[in-house]
């Protein structure tokens, strides 16, 4: 248990690590950021693929926290009462590198926590990983094309031969599910169970380790899709629009002292007028603008760039190239703090 | 948030503080332990309740870690690329108290792990909660009749006035059902869903406003049954037969040297006879043992005797007298080392 | 899977069988009824043990209505377009045994529902088990002792000679969790599945597979502990109390004209005297009975008859003979009217 | 209850029928068919979107048997044992509208089968809406842009005036979670539950009303949704491409006496070359194909029309119009064929 733990923990790091390098490697490409699955501001690819190196983080933490608070010796419990026999039970947790002894005998034959523990932790990581890899097939459809995953995680269609599949991604979005079912089937077995012992605790062993094996799997594959994908960086450029600096617009007019409601509301008049004469917004001519509001000068050019939108979110979190760098800094040295 | 794990942590204490408490007064008391829902060898009532104490102290440790490792600030994320307006985040986050600050904006305004997590932890409390339910339920039977429900946590029948139906226990041990289903139904929502925010994530925060009033509610509830149950100590007694103390009859040959699992078959073979002469066991003679096995002697007669047995189990975690005692005095200095 | 359907039909129909023998054979046995886990009212063995073989007859039910339904033939959809070559899927059916073709290429390598449906009838019956082997495992302690399980479905203690263990019911009890978590799992998996094939369907057959081996060996178990345990008339009938009859004395005060709510009131008060005086409520004299109500008079003593108390569940459904022997009559078409 | 089911089956009937009038008017639209998330063969708009409505069509099924197998008379099983007054039950189910009568009234009192059927049988209907809505999220995303929604079905963004939410899709996917949660709750308090009534029995009657009023909303939105959404006919088209014919291609060789394998491989071939030198596969001249295979000849340049592929399908579940039509018809004469 204690391996697996350790184990899981490493692929995790090792995750982490991954995206790190490539959000390192591509911290110059923009893309669209989405909420709703609406594009709704540039933001910079690595920031997006950070958003999920901070879940894993967070996993690894959590099998950090429960790693040490199971570190404890149930032996010397016997059936239910204890053990007659006058071992020292602090001495053997010693000796076995354990960090304390267990407190209850009855608790001891019992308790299954540590399974249902398990199964949580690895279904919350299934669950983030479900979301990484519904964003990484998303973004591989020919729809999007963000990005081109690597042959080996691939497999062409037995009947169509122009097609590549991210069967990878899918099997592990859909791993979610038996993770899950597991995590459903040892609280389900322990509700109502009386105390100590009941061989109804037998059926959950099995569950948990088909479990570890699940998320070795995933967390290697998910690891190395991220690690030999390709961004196309002129496809996320080119799927910017100028409506997307919409939000720019509202902030140009609150700096100019427009209270945040009236401004929102003056961009979206710009944005309706924009499509209404099928005109680009960035393409508007000042004396539209100022028709819809006298707030707008010829300084308002300057919001038509891509790059300097993103460079304003130099907030902690925020989306500028110093934050993401940031962001890269923090994780790099979370990695590096834990032995591999 | 930070209101409502607080408010569960004190239950919680409140609750293993009123387990503590019963325990020190029946430490007396002498019982069947069960495993299989058999009757297997006598233990101390406390050593049983006590047992459970553990698993809510555990719950508490739970809700510490995740209190600590949420306790970060949000705000400042906007809708997705951060905030452009030079928000220091880390003053805020020092002015809300928080312990630090999140660190990508785009996982933010996308992470529910918080919901998962809540309702998760209160799913497991819920879960011992429904094992210690069963328990009591069935202890207040008539068939078991070790405790005596108080009044104001048992109803009538409408239909046969001699009932005192356990309604309260029930209930809870029925409420797991619905936290459970608000910890799958959050999990279920999350699965596969892209990144940022979706309105899918709307339909959750109410499920965890319900698992908070039901938990509260139900961690009222046991903590007063289990302040008031009346037990009684003569039927606990009086449930104990002395083919319990058939793991002593094996402990007693291993002290002479036998080896377990020969110790074990001896006293398996006595059981055996005891039941086919219909004599009990410890109304064997001394020649009706030997015939069985060589190695009795008169001083088997000392086995007979449920405190000697139970006292033998002397190790840390054990059900003598003294081990009991350091399980209260170890849940004691937890209680009292956290603030209520 | 047509033959998974009928195997566990099979399964199903034996198991109705082996308990309407059971209960046929115990017609005469008298136990305590209870709810909530107290007793309530004298009622037959036979009336308690068939309320099981109904929900199964339901269960027999729902797999033929899913099994007509899937009967449909998935053949000739293609990758998801439909088959080019101009073959005809009705004879091809009919060839087959299918009772139709399915209408939608599309739908066809998309649909995974009958997975979903077959573990969901599966975690029912499972449900029902763990129901029942609650009730076995309770009426087989110590405490209750209605039955005994024969030997061939407990097991001995590795520690405590003297126990047998149910195991074979604990384990029946205990593997809900494994059948309903696989329910569970493939339900996940394809929340919010985009249609059509995707990768993420592969993991679910393994899971059926799993189930469908499970379900056969518990209700092979399940059936052959019913057939072997030994009903324990004496005991059953010892564990009845006059008190349970309370409510037939309220019904006794309703047959002379008192309202219901008052009758049950009066009945009430009788049971609340026989306890604070200490005496069986059937031994306190015409005239305790009369200072609490007027309206008993010498036929009172005819209700202590626990034979007569069940005999007055004349009613559809009722625990009289006759309506027990009619649940029988109701069962054995049932299972004669289908093929084994 | 019956009137919950009859209002479901009402609303699903509706959903079949604007799927179904929607279908009809767009038969002539082709759009690219997906597995994988990847573009694969040239489909009907209608015949992917009818792919939706055989779903319904089977929840409708369910929901009959369902309704059918449940409406049986509870009445006149008192606490547990039965009534004793001599009730006709039979014509009490006769005067209520019930189609029989339950046999064991200790079965009813316990039994909440019909609580988790209904639980379930909503689950399976919002897992299948929770795909359809994934589909139409995705097709209303810019990156497809094959539909657009009707604006009563989306809002716009509190702080992006240029977006246009699919919010209630989104809801109804969101929605799963919930109900599934419901299903999952009642499984889990029935789970090893004593027979008879137990107070645990009361939490789940909440649950269902809750997963009614949450079905009814998600299906009268998803067929507004469906009925008031614009199909953008040109940019479906305008998203085939020829590559999609490549299965057509391996076709055309294997009606010319190739066998599928080699077939399918020298297709594969094909689209490899059109790759490496950069020509569409439909641009390859008769000597770059014969090249690669001896077997092609002029009427190659016969395939690359997508009306032509899709018509090839002329299976009873395929594209072709034909098929296509029939579908519709089928789900007309099942929607006409129950009152609404």
């Amino acid at each position: 248990m204690r391996n697996a733990i350790a184990d899981l923990q490493r692929l995790l790091l090792e995750l982490v690590r991954s995206i790190n390098e490539v959000a390192d490697r591509n911290i110059d490409v923009l893309m669209p950021g989405y909420t709703h699955m609406q594009r709704a501001q540039p933001v910079r690819f690595s920031h997006w693929l950070l958003s999920y190196a901070f879940y894993f983080k967070e996993d690894f933490d959590r099998f950090d926290e429960f790693g040490r608070r199971m570190n404890v010796l149930p032996l010397g419990s016997g059936a239910l009462a204890g053990n007659p026999f006058n071992i020292n039970r602090h001495k053997l947790a010693a000796d076995l590198g354990f960090d304390g002894v267990s407190h209850n005998s009855m608790n001891v034959v019992s308790d299954r926590d540590f399974v249902v523990e398990f199964n949580f932790l690895c279904t919350l990581v299934a669950v983030h990983m479900s979301r990484l890899a519904e964003d990484l097939i998303l973004y591989s459809t020919k729809e999007y094309n963000f990005i081109e995953l690597s042959e080996e995680y691939t497999t062409g269609s037995s009947l169509m031969p122009q097609k590549r599949n991210p069967d990878s991604l899918e099997l592990i979005r859909g791993i979610t599910g038996p993770v899950f079912g597991q995590h459903c089937a040892i609280l389900m077995t322990l509700k109502g169970l009386p105390s100590t012992y009941n061989k109804d605790l037998q059926c959950d062993k099995s569950g948990m380790f088909g479990v570890y094996d699940q998320m070795q799997m995933c967390l290697v594959l998910i690891g190395g899709i991220i690690q030999t994908m390709r961004v196309d960086e002129d496809r996320c450029l080119s799927s910017l629009g100028y409506e997307m600096l919409a939000t720019d617009m509202a902030y140009y007019l609150v700096r100019r002292g427009i209270p945040f409601r009236e401004a929102h509301h003056i961009s979206g008049e710009v944005v309706a007028h924009s499509e209404k004469v099928k005109i680009p917004i960035n393409k508007l001519t000042l004396e539209d603008l100022q028709e819809i509001s006298p707030h707008f000068d010829e300084t308002i050019s300057r919001i038509w760039n891509y790059e300097n939108s993103v460079e304003q979110y130099t907030v902690v979190g925020g989306t500028s190239r110093l934050s993401v760098q940031e962001q890269i800094r923090v994780l790099r040295a979370f990695v590096d703090g834990h032995v591999l």
